[in-house]
């Protein structure tokens, strides 16, 4: 036999995604699961037939189409980024097929073997994965109630000298936080004068329950390079695989020719689909629908937290997104408890695996999704977690 | 004003594309382009009424799916490759979002900066950029009638200890050359010998017009590594981006967490539609009018540059694929010519653009598309193109 192929060096940072391992374990029949993310598929809006009909089954889309995204297509995202406080040309939009494209996009941007970057702790996994997987060192800046402590931020920057900050500001995956407008503003000077790129993720901005302040921070920087992501995989469907950046005018054209060499372009059906919803009469109505469904479950899942982790743990009532973050009283590692609960048919995920390699990750943290589990099954995967919390806490 | 942001080294590498130009240039009104290698949407199978009411519409579909793809669409892609020759379990397949994103995968997989890697010369430029912007060093082997010199392949593994190679056996991009049975199966014993593992790229093999071997080098090799990646964008349509790889099991699991971590998953419902049509009675018709529309445009180029080039250039009739390569009497760089032929409003691939940067490329070389330009335009825009090689030759 012949020695294993020598891969490249990036392929040593390739772990085993825990994420994956819980999902998969998730999906086995009876699993009761507060581990994903997946949309709740009667929340979702429906396919109109005014939708199915369309010109996005014509001929012309069909063939391939242009690497920056459909001309149609990048206009109304212009719009749609206006209406939530960033203006921003279509020229300046790039159709991604999914945002999570655009994080490997970031990181092919930015990242060398050894380049430090900040990110929050906790912050969403698979973004970590990434910017690792081409040899990122991410820094993880501990959220604050507003946000993130900008003096610490600062000390950050001067210390590391990072090359990017990756941040989620509103309904933060995995702890729900919301920057406050004054949080938003702070963090953008800062950026500012430091001349630092900010990467704005915003998955979960539409999913809102709760009125907060949404501003992006990228349209309150005055200086700095920036790149936001945006998604419709909360929104409209994701497996259509359609998400968008925008991005400032210096970034982008690198951003442009690494997405042509990563995929050539986004599929087109899917995004002459989006970019009819985005002009559509329905498209209030069907956001409207999304937030209360979201709402409910957001509520369901509160009422059942009290009955069963009320003497246990402390949490905040999330304003959006799709995630309730517990801190058991006591704080013990909750890794080890996944097992026992995988085992007894209920999953869910342990917050410390959130936390970037060089952070100390927060002990008895739990991210508890709310919106894939019906009202029955929440009661009873969420008396069988505490059970398993008080024999081993 | 801040100095630039610090982007990675590879952004260095990250050079403009000479294809991407030259494609937005051969879109101007009135152009007739030899350039790209769009397929012909009148070759293309129709959507039919039984796949536009099916079940790729199903709210099941739209939701998140699995990184490795659809089940049902992997278990028929190992059917469409068993009929191909090469013998793989679903398990060892993975659909991609395009096979573009293959070479992305495969560059992450193998390349480091500075790794050798081998590849033909020409070959597909695109490849050769998703190398390079990995850092690769990329060594060229000529063309030979047969495919490529196996003694030599076997000299350049002994001198430069490449990670892997790279070819198009089959129609191969830009030369329309293919290598022989013989051919094939020396270069998987040269690859066998010393582990070397192949990527084979496979976008033009249901273009056949004239019956050629095109057994997959991968179901010869018996020890070495292999990634083969195979296309729906010239048979079906190259706006749902859907095509796959499959690969040996040594290889196979890192290529499912980078694909991961790019982009998720592809769209599922291009997934079920390619799926539906590979099992469909429509498939085997919606191939032979394919092939027959494009060898009928093939023999109408042929006639076409024997009245226009006949004096001026030798070429081998392509057996497959959707170009001519042409060898010009008088081999004078092709490249300055690019500029004039846009002016006059023609556009065709300057073959010297093919080669890695290590490799010298063979001058007097011209690559034309013949599935784009319609008959009266084919014979005008090669009139204007022998043109301009008289006065310049």
């Amino acid at each position: 036999m012949h020695p294993a192929p020598q891969l490249s060096e990036r392929i040593t940072r390739l772990r085993s995604s825990l994420v994956r391992e819980i999902l998969a374990a998730a999906q086995a029949p009876g699993m009761i699961s507060f581990a994903g993310g997946l949309p709740s598929a009667d929340a979702m809006p429906i396919l109109h037939d005014s939708d199915t009909s369309h010109d996005w089954q014509s001929p012309v889309f069909q063939q391939y189409g242009q690497s920056e995204g459909e001309p149609l297509l990048r206009s109304r995202l212009a719009g749609w980024l206006a209406e939530s406080g960033l203006t921003v040309s279509a020229e300046q939009t790039l159709v991604l097929s999914g945002s999570q494209q655009g994080i490997d996009l970031a990181a092919k941007l930015f990242v060398d073997p050894g380049t430090p970057m900040l990110c929050e702790a906790p912050t969403y996994l698979a973004a970590l994965q990434a910017f690792q997987l081409f040899g990122a060192h991410c820094i993880g800046l501990p959220l604050t109630d507003e946000g993130i402590d900008t003096a610490h931020l600062a000390e950050m920057i001067e210390t590391h000298k990072p090359r990017a900050i990756y941040v989620i500001p509103t309904f933060q995956n995995p702890s729900g936080h919301c920057y406050s407008a004054a949080n938003r503003q702070a963090v953008a000077e800062v950026l500012d004068h430091y001349g630092l790129p900010l990467i704005e993720d915003e998955p979960y901005r539409e999913l809102m329950y709760d009125a907060v302040d949404r501003t992006p921070i990228c349209s309150l920087l005055k200086r700095a390079p920036w790149i936001y992501l945006g998604s419709f995989s909360k929104t409209l469907w994701p497996g259509w695989r359609v998400g968008f950046l925008a991005a400032s005018n210096d970034l982008f054209p690198h951003l442009l020719r690494l997405k042509q060499a990563g995929d050539l372009h986004t599929n087109r059906p899917g995004q002459i689909r989006v970019a009819n919803w985005l002009v559509s009469n329905n498209r209030n109505n069907d956001l409207a629908h999304l937030r209360s469904t979201y709402k409910h479950k957001r509520d369901a899942m509160n009422d059942a937290l009290k009955n069963t982790f009320g003497h246990l743990a402390d949490w905040e009532t999330p304003a959006g997104g799709l995630f309730f973050w517990l801190q058991l009283r006591n704080a013990i590692d909750t890794r080890p408890l996944l097992k026992i609960a995988l085992e007894r048919g209920v999953a869910f995920m342990p917050g410390e695996a959130f936390y970037p390699a060089s952070s100390t990750p927060k002990l008895g943290t739990m991210r508890l999704n709310f919106s894939h589990a019906n009202a029955e099954n929440m009661k009873k995967g969420l008396k069988m977690l505490a059970g398993i919390v008080e024999e081993h806490g």
